[in-house]
């Protein structure tokens, strides 16, 4: 085999955390806080199914099997849009939509139209690892804002701003994700104004407002904009299907969309359009506000449990209203990843905190996802984080 | 709007001229040779509305709409490697094949995984134009090695690989796109030998390969490899559908195939599940051979009519025996970008074969697709590309 060398951009990045840690995931009764999936109960498989079947067999069979326009399917376009102006309260045109595969393509098409090597991309911290790992990737120069209750702290990012001049700051503004935390209507204005005045793109990555539990939807970033500086990602990963693969990107800067749809046309060339049509059609089949009541319903249960049994525990629980997960901080000597290796002996996974620290550190940190779990799952894979933490 | 400073990746590239040519055809009635669509007619929406339907309410329904693999959903990968072996001749471990969206991606990725800016990628002059906007974005160097009927020139290969110590070598070895010319059996195990003499990795990018219309099938430049330097590309889109988006990379270097996953994770996390089942399901079904029986019948009748409608028109139309193309020089004073203006108005569209060029020229060529015209659109565009030639 020959001794291949790889590009450097690849120079210290190992692939996600919580990937590998999957792979230790295979035994039977294993309880994962681990992911970030959704319920199997959220997945609507029979009404998909069917959707699937009329759209191939319908008007636009064929279409859908053809070549695609790489700035997306026309009826996802328009639902989006319609999502956005329903759901998100952002009027838009549909001109200023583009479809990405994932959300976490939208990430990856920004940092390529606007970051070389060395170039600051300001990130909270923590953040979430698929972006930070897509950041490296892109040679960025990652530099963390530290965030409070309220969200990502205002002074500190306009001292990065000054002293870093960044292309971008990448934020998750409802239910973070590692830690559950929102941003304050008030920081978001602040946001905004900060981007202006200092000329740097904000990537507002929203994929969890839907999934509010209690408390009142806030305004975006992106609604506070004046100078087409935030682009707003949303994805229907987490409110529909996350194996189909359909997020967006809402660009108002024209240049900007040119450049992403440039790089897309030779990534992908355009999302598989039978899953751009499976989101269109449930959209406009107004499927979505009843099953959005249903897994509401299911996951603010899920997410009580959780916090009822972490109580018992000698651990720092943040609050959080919405979202999949629930950040922790145990004691400062903890180290989460040593823990990790004995909560799987006794049947529970989380992730470790560190990993989504740009700089790592934090070894006491750890990241539980509750909404791929049954309440009873709860109960046990809390009991076995305790007795881990016991065996310390 | 705030005037952004783009990553520098981008300079100079504008976006695929296809795709620019294809939002000049919206006219009735306008034929356009300019694509490299499948037929409508090829495309079997009513199966695979059927296919869609089982698989979403079969057993793996609610798997196929949570998260997946990065490496790629198992069926597919199963299904792949039989076709592989059946049909490409090709025996690899379902482990070696990494599924991708579209072989668009896998260039993409192959590129990330293996160019720094400035690294030289060599390819074939002319080559197909998606892929050099890729290797463009990549920053990569690229030089191109002449062509004549028997595939790329060995000798100018060697020199080329001395003078640049290439990182990478892309070919399109059957029926290529634009020429549509086949690769010999001695070129192919010249090309192997030479990687490994110098160390360069070979893209051979092989979607058309099935899509032969006489003649017969030449073993793989793969299969002349020993030391794990040649990546082999397939399809689906071809064959099945273009819009499904599913492509795969064999890849026997196992570090290689982890900077591809590495890639891919933060680039779209994985195909879209329904896409990758679609396809899986369809040659898991035993349909390939009856489909692809049709459509080879459908195109060797288009082929063969452009081919003798082209007989009476003052160009040299390359010899092919199979794919989606026929290649033609015009007249060396002929410039066929001015020319296309003139075919547009007389309602036929094609691509001017400068495009395929990484160093532009070659002005009197131009590439036409048959295979998503009826014959009796293939007669009256060809009649309009007389007429518009008359003009001149």
């Amino acid at each position: 085999m020959y001794d291949l060398q790889f590009a450097r951009r690849f120079d210290g990045v190992s692939g996600s955390a919580i990937r590998d840690i999957f792979k230790l995931l295979g035994q039977p009764g294993m309880i994962s806080f681990a992911g970030g999936n959704p319920a199997w109960d959220a997945l609507d498989n029979e009404t998909l199914s069917q959707i699937a079947r009329d759209v191939l067999a319908g008007p636009d069979g064929k279409a859908l099997l053809q070549y695609g326009a790489t700035e997306g399917w026309k009826p996802l376009r328009e639902q989006t849009a319609r999502f956005l102006r329903e759901e998100v309260g952002i009027d838009v045109a549909e001109s200023e939509i583009l479809p990405t595969t994932g959300s976490t393509q939208a990430v990856d098409l920004l940092l390529k139209a606007l970051v070389n090597p060395g170039d600051t991309v300001l990130v909270e911290g923590p953040s979430f690892l698929g972006s930070l790992q897509a950041m490296r990737i892109y040679g960025a120069n990652l530099v963390e804002i530290p965030m409070d209750e309220q969200g990502l702290d205002i002074d500190a990012l306009e001292r990065a701003a000054i002293a870093y001049r960044p292309k971008m700051l990448y934020t998750i503004p409802n239910f973070q994700n590692p830690t559950g935390v929102t941003l304050s209507t008030a920081r978001r204005k602040e946001i905004a104004r900060l981007a202006a005045r200092y000329g740097f793109v904000v990537a507002e990555d929203d994929p969890y407002r839907g999934l509010r539990y209690a408390g009142n939807h806030l305004p975006s970033i992106f609604s506070f904009d004046t100078e087409g500086l935030v682009v707003y990602l949303t994805s229907f990963s987490k409110l529909i299907s996350p194996g189909t693969r359909v997020g967006a990107a809402v660009v108002k800067n024209p240049q900007l969309l040119r450049k992403l749809v440039i790089g897309k046309q030779s990534t992908d060339l355009h999302t598989p359009l039978i899953s751009q049509a499976l989101v269109a059609e449930y959209l406009a089949r107004d499927l979505l506000g009843a099953h959005m009541e249903k897994i509401l319903g299911m996951y603010a249960r899920q997410l009580q449990t959780m916090q009822r049994e972490l109580a018992a525990l000698p651990v720092k629980v943040f609050p959080t209203q919405g979202g999949l997960f629930v950040w922790c901080a145990l004691k400062a000597d903890v180290d989460t990843v040593a823990l990790l290796q004995k909560c799987i002996r006794n049947g529970v996974a989380y992730v470790p905190g560190t990993h989504f620290y740009a700089n790592g550190g934090h070894l006491n940190t750890l990241r539980l996802n509750f909404s791929n779990s049954t309440p009873e799952q709860i109960v046990q894979g809390v009991a076995a984080l305790k007795k881990s933490m016991e065996e310390e």
